[in-house]
């Protein structure tokens, strides 16, 4: 997929909206527990509830390795569900993977080879060799840490490298290995006045914008700082939609209805997103 | 294990050895290939040949999840085989993980609790929250990547910031949040003056260092320009060790006998390794 297949599924569903699956057994309703396939199930319901509002969809490998080989088997199950339910949809794999030459071609063949993700994050610590593999592949895409929503990114995202800070000498460099079609950069919805700075000396590249929600970020500030013509943003909530339904246990008694929970967050969500693409940046 | 715990093993074996098993299936012997579990029964192999001078084992991940389930199957059977064959042995998961706090704790609940790894590598570029989760497992390793042996270390990992290179400031941060107990750091073996230049400002930490074999580096270098008075090193070798029988077919027609070769090219680095040892710092 390049950028204008991408942007056209942004503006024909009317939302930047990427669907966070970080889906952690420990928090799922009583009665998916007790499922044979219990990470597959629950991301089901929630691709089932939710698809017509993404356009992406994120699964952090963390909550699936943590399961070990039955976890990646329904990592699997999970990429090839949403690949049938609606072929528009941009699946991230957030790996945040950074390795040599040899060893990154290996993380990119599992991820585009034997698994069909269209992206990957990745770390940019070690430079060009750890980046290049994921952009060899036609119509897939690489993307990598810039200003991540955490608060330890001042740690040394942020410290000044020459006469800029690390995340801007990253993102200046980065852009320069691949192209718009097929390199994005990681940008916290958790610092808007960032996003504006960055938006003024990278206007093209698409963001993808995690810290909406339960981190503090909110859609309005990211459309506000971080838009630009053909929208550049894909918005990423995770908890807010999966674990919706946490913050009202009385209406999902035992995680009853969870599903629903998540339509509902995830449709408001698209709404606002829908009235930023109207009015345009 | 701890420091002291971990030297011990070194000063017994006469070796500061790391073996990286970076099982790439599509360079196995042949009748490997065709067995069922082909990457635990190279690693097995492998492991047998070359326990005694061994200190530590590094799976890199990648070369695991590039086979999915299967492969993610296979490396916890090596990690159990490892511990069972020689309990003293330091497992080592390459991973180059770093994501946010509650993602950060479901990576080290895969490798320290589903799994019996002993150290996970790790990125720093997210800074504090990405690395804590692992530091706060009794016995349990971070290995922070700091100026790794690959050509593109110079695109961030050199950079000046503020006036030191970025290695410098991760190595000098990092060691503040945990101990020389727990916290280890990867120094690539293809700049032996950096290692020098490092050796002097981070003196009692343990390194990590790759880059020895087929990326250039030397065990004689590493020696001379990084022991500490209690060693201070893991040299990793992964090709030169496990592959080794590709470099001389003749004797290993199809890779048979290549547990023979890889013994041969482990004693030989371990013996050098003893030479060091013996003559200090």
């Amino acid at each position: 997929m390049n950028y204008s297949e991408l942007y056209n599924n942004i503006v024909r569903k009317g939302s930047f909206l990427c669907t966070g699956l970080d889906s952690d057994p420990a928090l799922f309703p009583e009665h998916i527990k007790v499922m044979k396939n219990p990470i597959f199930e629950f991301n089901k319901a929630i691709i089932d509830s939710t698809s017509q509002f993404s356009v992406a969809y994120k699964p952090n490998m963390a909550f699936y390795e943590a399961e070990g080989a039955a976890g990646w088997e329904q990592l699997e199950m999970t990429v090839d569900y949403i690949r049938k339910k609606d072929p528009s949809i941009f699946i991230i794999a957030d790996a945040k993977r950074g390795d040599i030459g040899n060893t990154a071609q290996r993380y990119a063949a599992a991820f585009f080879g034997r698994m069909d993700f269209d992206a990957v994050t990745l770390s940019p610590y070690m430079g060009r060799d750890s980046i290049d593999p994921f952009l060899s592949y036609e119509g897939k895409w690489a993307i990598v840490l810039a200003l991540t929503s955490n608060g330890s990114a001042v740690d040394f995202e942020t410290a000044e490298c020459g006469d800029k800070p690390l995340y801007r000498r990253v993102i200046e460099q980065v852009s320069g290995w691949g192209s718009i079609d097929n390199t994005m950069f990681v940008i916290g919805a958790t610092r808007p006045e960032k996003l504006a700075e960055i938006r003024e000396f990278c206007p093209d590249h698409l963001f993808l914008v995690p810290g909406v929600g339960a981190q503090g970020g909110t859609i309005s500030d990211v459309a506000k700082y971080g838009m630009n013509s053909r929208c550049g943003l894909l918005v990423n909530i995770s908890r807010g939609i999966s674990f919706s339904w946490r913050d009202d246990k009385e209406s999902y008694p035992g995680g009853k209805g969870f599903e629903k929970s998540a339509a509902i967050a995830a449709e408001t969500a698209a709404k606002e997103m829908r009235h930023h693409l109207l009015r345009g940046v």
